[in-house]
């Protein structure tokens, strides 16, 4: 039987990312699958798990790129996983979700800010194996070859193992390179500083656009992703949409009473 | 020294909750204290952990509420408690943030959606001692006094005791009610389902509302935030940013090899 596979991402349904993880999806498999992509109809970097609850949804059919069915959503990634569920595959689950290829790093605290990551939490928590995929290039369009043998490995080893309950992969490739190996690995810890540029508007008021840069805390810790992905290694995240840390609940306890 | 507290939400700075969440920290603190609220220019729920980074971002100043100086930001939750760092808190960090009290339960999964919470987990990063508080009330009139007792001794206990590195808190809180105490606890773990009503515009083309119910997969589980809440306890879920599960790393080692 062949798998059935849901890809999504953030940077919408043009973007060379999802092109390029469909031709590598379908060249690891040889072609035995049947590819379903569903994506922002427009970029949607940095939207996170954000849902739309406010406004009304469209879902539009686009031309299949390879045999692979292409549809657009007016909405956000999160959106995207679960408008496809409660349609396209209302009668039959896909085997597998894949996110991305993102244009650009999802590694460290990147993956609290990421679309292609959220997408990826959501139908964790729907009980898909899942599995998102960047690219440490933002360039709508960067070379997105050195993730060929990534998605290869990955994809083929998920399909064939399963993944653990409630976790998903959270995947980085180096960009302009052959990479070195594949290290499964955790985020490393660190927060974006001087974020904002300054401008004043013709009347001299002023306002702000994101920029900035991350501060890794953990430069020399070799079980984080950012250490591997500087050394041009792919890096592998096990990661799971639920947040609690019971080991804290005795201490949290103390503070209470 | 009276402590610097930012308070931020996702419902808006016009919204009744953070209007009862200044009432009731400088309840908690008898006035000795110094809050600055920075929240979206208007609702923003649902926003997750989601950036803006594709356009500019102003910051309004507002009238005071009782002493509090209140701000509105053009953007997201977290634009929020990142561009007061950046700009109101440049020089002096604050002591404390605290985001809330949200209009609606973010008991379970909803946490990853949740713009209360992604503001949380923002300043958690940047190393805040940081709460989220949510009621399990959506409505814009809704009665958050079941809230005065536990904002008063959530936040007491931080201040004083501060949170464990990498921690912060989502306490939710029972509607409509005098909770019957306080359950340190974890998220209950479960999905959405049912999630959107079907239309068809003028022209017969199909259009999607996204609503739904929560499916809770842990009805019995007492260590649980559902299960509490539903006995009318209020819940305080130790939370991390970092959704790493290196515990997971070997047994994914073993598919990719």
């Amino acid at each position: 039987m062949k798998p059935l596979i849901l890809i999504s991402n953030d940077d919408g349904i043009d973007a060379l990312g999802v092109h390029s993880l469909i031709d590598y999806t379908l060249q690891a498999l040889s072609n035995e699958c049947k590819i379903v992509a569903v994506c922002p109809d427009g970029a949607r970097s940095g939207q996170s798990a954000a849902i739309t609850h406010n406004a009304p949804l469209r879902l539009y059919r686009r031309p299949s790129y390879k045999g692979a069915e292409m549809w657009a959503v007016s909405g956000t990634p999160v959106d995207c996983v679960k408008l496809a569920m409660h349609t396209i595959f209302k009668e039959k689950r896909p085997d597998l979700m894949l996110s991305g290829i993102n244009h650009g790093s999802n590694a460290a605290t990147c993956v609290s800010y990421s679309g292609t990551m959220g997408c990826v939490l959501e139908a964790c928590m729907l009980g898909l194996p899942a599995i998102g995929f960047s690219l440490t290039d933002y360039r709508p369009d960067a070379d997105f070859s050195p993730a060929r043998e990534v998605v290869d490995k990955v994809v083929k080893g998920v399909l064939a193992g399963g993944l653990p309950a409630g976790i998903c992969l959270n995947v980085n490739i180096p960009d302009n390179c052959s990479p070195e190996g594949i290290k499964v690995t955790r985020a490393a810890k660190g927060h974006w500083t001087d974020e904002y540029r300054e401008y004043k508007d013709p009347s001299g008021q002023p306002f702000y656009w994101l920029t900035g840069h991350f501060v890794n805390a953990e430069l020399d810790a070799a079980d984080t992703d950012e250490y591997w992905l500087a050394r041009k290694y792919a890096t592998v995240v096990p990661t799971s949409p639920d947040l609690s840390s019971p080991a804290n609940n005795l201490e949290i306890e103390s503070l209470l009473n």
